[in-house]
């Protein structure tokens, strides 16, 4: 390393508005207005207490400035609740999702707020917006607190949510088709051969419960001939993270039950899957065809390449993004669902 | 979907201090101190007012008494400034980095503010942290603003650098020895049977400079002998993104410069380098041996793996978010350099 002396900028002093005022001979209120560019002070005077501010390094207080004017800048993220708030956050969907939100949001010059809040109390999400922290809050997943967004979405038009589309929904949401996602991933297993998929994921979670819905439709549609001497659809229990879905296919496994296919609703899950497969020595897709769901960046990667159903994290970033700037302006911009795509790779069978 | 009407929660109506002193016929001063559980206060009279409050669900103003009380309970994240701040937030490498910071920051109670910041005037750092919407501020990454960082270190404790530690520093960091993981893959890539290894990176950004360092020393103490009729050591200039250095490479190839080693300052670089040779023609790491920096879950996945320099995201997320706390606390710990570690995958010649 260059060990060479680092040039030396002086620390400035933090000037306050009385400072300004009494460096320049005038009132704090006169400070205030001129710094806000009001006619009210004229020109020349105006000019002069703008370059004394600037000259000594004066900064506004954010913090009061926004509390002055009922504003902050900033838009509140908020990370999964309830049974997920307890997990790591190294889940890619999400990450890239923030990732994605937060170009969204900072190319509009505002800020991110990101919290993680466990959904203990029943006012928690109420006392959130009302804190006056954010202009608005996007919220990522509903996990199991529909209730709570639906209470508070009636008096809080400021927020959009990450999410399936419910039944009289009174608050705003973006999500992808996942009745449709789980309805191809389902088909395009059964038309590869599989007589025995099991559903991997999470209940009482919406966007799960459309997956596993469409999953149950699709193998409805398809097996209708043969349901009765194959498997019905069968949930297997797991949370939204690789620890929890490797235990659970693990057990699956070790208790000797038949089947051809996983359907599982995230890449995570899969992921885990895939894993548990391998250590019992179970092909991909020769015994077993896997099907995941969000397609991050992962799902290309390994090999086999994962079969998935593509959540577009950008187009959704957009939209959640685009509906909460037009709601600070007053227009009640509805919910946005988007499409739904199955990614097919090497980890089912090909038709 | 079920289509079932779904329980009403009746929005509460949003009180000010001044509601709840009228619904308790005492004074705004009286309702304050009870809500802040003063002793001032009688015991039955406090509990009266709290009852109250509660009841009419009283919601505190956060953003008021975050000023009142000169504390935001929010930690601010500045993501790379300067030369990447056009780009988009996708590299793994931050994305990971973001949630484990925000994994270690509310942990501890405090909301993550994330900002990203273009360096466009002189005094952007320090009206940053001027502005009072946070307690203290992490920073990821230096890029090309060490001398910002410098000149605002000197004043405000507060804040943790995720980068290379710099000589006579005046703020604290955390990162790897970025020196030694340069060393490191220059070393292993030459015992492996490499020649002519190209760094490719960005100039200017002190970890690529200290990775690119470490490079030039491995080359030097392992070619020496043989160094006069090999290949100096070379910087491809690229920045931190795919397609940066995908075009980068490309014009390597396309030039028909000879080499058979790539050490690529990121594994997105690294993913790019692979990306352009396989469009080539080239077999990795027949033709060509490539080696990353960072080790971001794609390393592991890629087909061969990718051989890399790991660096501990969860290891560093900790140790900044400890320094910053402790400071906060009035301690100046000091910064901390993690071990560099290289990872051998498929994408070397062992040796």
């Amino acid at each position: 390393m260059i060990d060479e002396p680092l040039p030396v900028v002086k620390p400035k002093v933090r000037l306050k508005m009385a400072d300004v005022a009494r460096l320049a001979g005038v009132s704090v209120s006169s400070v205030s207005r001129a710094l806000a560019d009001s006619p009210l002070i004229p020109k020349e005077l105006r000019e002069r207490i703008q370059a004394i501010a600037r000259e000594n390094g004066y900064v506004v207080n954010q913090a009061a400035r926004n509390l002055r004017l009922q504003t902050t800048q900033t838009i509140g993220l908020i990370l999964p609740m309830g049974p997920q708030s307890d997990d790591q956050l190294t889940d890619s969907f999400l990450l890239e999702m923030i990732g994605a939100l937060a170009d969204e949001v900072v190319r509009r010059g505002y800020d991110l707020l990101l919290s993680k809040v466990n959904a203990t109390s029943d006012g928690w999400l109420f006392d959130l917006t009302h804190s006056h922290r954010f202009d608005g809050l996007l919220v990522l997943g509903q996990s199991d607190q529909h209730v709570a967004l639906q209470a508070v979405g009636a008096e809080y038009p400021a927020m959009v949510v990450w999410g399936e589309k419910m039944p009289r929904q009174s608050y705003a949401s973006v999500g992808v088709d996942n009745v449709l996602g789980g309805r191809l991933a389902a088909r395009h297993m059964v038309a590869g051969g599989c007589r025995d998929i099991l559903f991997v994921g999470p209940s009482g979670v919406p966007e799960a419960d459309a997956r596993y819905t469409g999953y149950c439709q699709g193998l409805a549609s398809t097996l209708a001939s043969t349901l009765a001497q194959s498997g019905a659809p069968q949930r297997i229990e797991s949370r939204f993270n690789f620890e929890s879905a490797l235990t659970a296919v693990r057990e699956v496994i070790a208790r000797k039950q038949t089947f051809d296919g996983l359907f599982c609703a995230s890449d995570i899950i899969a992921q885990a899957a895939l894993t548990a497969l391998a250590e019992a020595g179970l092909s991909v897709p020769g015994d077993v065809a896997v099907c995941g769901f969000d397609d991050i960046g992962l799902a290309r990667s390994l090999s086999p390449g994962l079969t998935t159903v593509r959540q577009d994290r950008a187009t959704g970033a957009r939209h959640m993004v685009d509906i909460l700037f037009r709601r600070l302006n007053g227009i009640v911009a509805p919910s946005v669902q988007i499409n739904a795509e199955l990614v097919v790779r090497g980890t089912t069978r090909g038709v």
